[in-house]
């Protein structure tokens, strides 16, 4: 039985969210992981899915995989979608491993330096013009998504080396993520 | 001893969130709560706190608390921010009871319409101007959290009943949301 993998993130919003549910889960199957889309996971009932199953469904999905590979590319703003933030501290807070990607290089600091700039320093803190401070650690989000990924060991967010064309669909740096995962959960599964 | 209340939220970004911290947890001791507030958490150590060391005191504090308040009212955005939603995830998970509020009483369909409009309907689906879907639930926020609030039968999330003078310290819902969960807790601990 393949490993299952929980696969988060806010590709559920595209328009063209089925397609690029299977490609994703092509890719899982070529390093011999079971993916879970949850786009895929209605109860087959008729009509469109209330609020209350689809978060049922995915809490069961997540709760039935092995691991989930969280897609952390932003979404409507500086930071990662939050459904796929709530959706990565619940894996982790039920102890499997979890992995994760952004297809966004730019750290978070340059990301809000854009957005919400310019920034200024007071005393060891970093603040935006939204008056807001800015954690000051060079990770690719918010620490606890930052830390969530590296706990465990297990490497950290991947990203790709220079920006891509289409964030919201390019999948190569999710592939990488994907291998890696595979090669871990195989590493856990030997030990 | 009171039960205790991870406070999540993202007035940690704030510049005065050391005073902010203390009026939420004077707050909670007037419902009988001890609240935990992230930024009082260092290890008293010399020097700025890394972002491993700030992760693992969250998650301790976590894991120590009966339950958790977060503030999910929006951060750089539309949405929450991910950490707060992270945290929320993360307590879901654990079991635990969890409570929370925004003091943006707009819906988060509104508030994609204000940033990212106008908005058009495909077949069952709503659609933003940047192309990505909308959920279309009535909901404050991401269905994720929505229903986090909402499961256990706990009433879902706090909202303001009117917009509010300044949303990221307005501290009204915040209260409403405390008392609701001492009592929510002391019901629990009598049945």
């Amino acid at each position: 039985m393949p490993p299952k993998i929980y696969l988060a993130g806010p590709e559920v919003f595209l328009p063209d969210a089925v397609a690029i549910g299977r490609q994703k889960v092509a890719i899982c199957a070529r390093f011999g992981l079971l993916g879970l889309f949850p786009i895929d996971l209605g109860d087959g009932a008729a009509g469109p899915a209330t609020s209350g199953a689809i978060f049922q469904a995915c809490l069961a999905a997540m709760r039935e995989a092995d691991a989930v590979i969280a897609n952390l590319t932003p979404f409507r703003g500086v930071g990662a979608d939050p459904g796929t933030a709530f959706e990565l501290g619940y894996m982790v807070a039920l102890g499997k491993p979890v992995f994760g990607y952004s297809n966004d290089p730019v750290p978070h600091v340059e990301r809000v330096r854009s957005g919400y700039g310019p920034l200024r320093t007071d005393g060891d803190q970093l603040f935006a013009a939204d008056g807001l401070a800015v954690e000051n650690f060079a990770l690719f989000d918010n620490l606890m998504l930052a830390e969530g990924l590296r706990a465990g060991g297990r490497g950290g967010v991947f990203l790709p080396a220079a920006p891509v064309a289409d964030p919201a669909r390019d999948l190569m740096t999710f592939a990488r993520c994907a291998e890696h995962a595979s090669e871990v959960l195989e590493a856990i599964r030997q030990a």
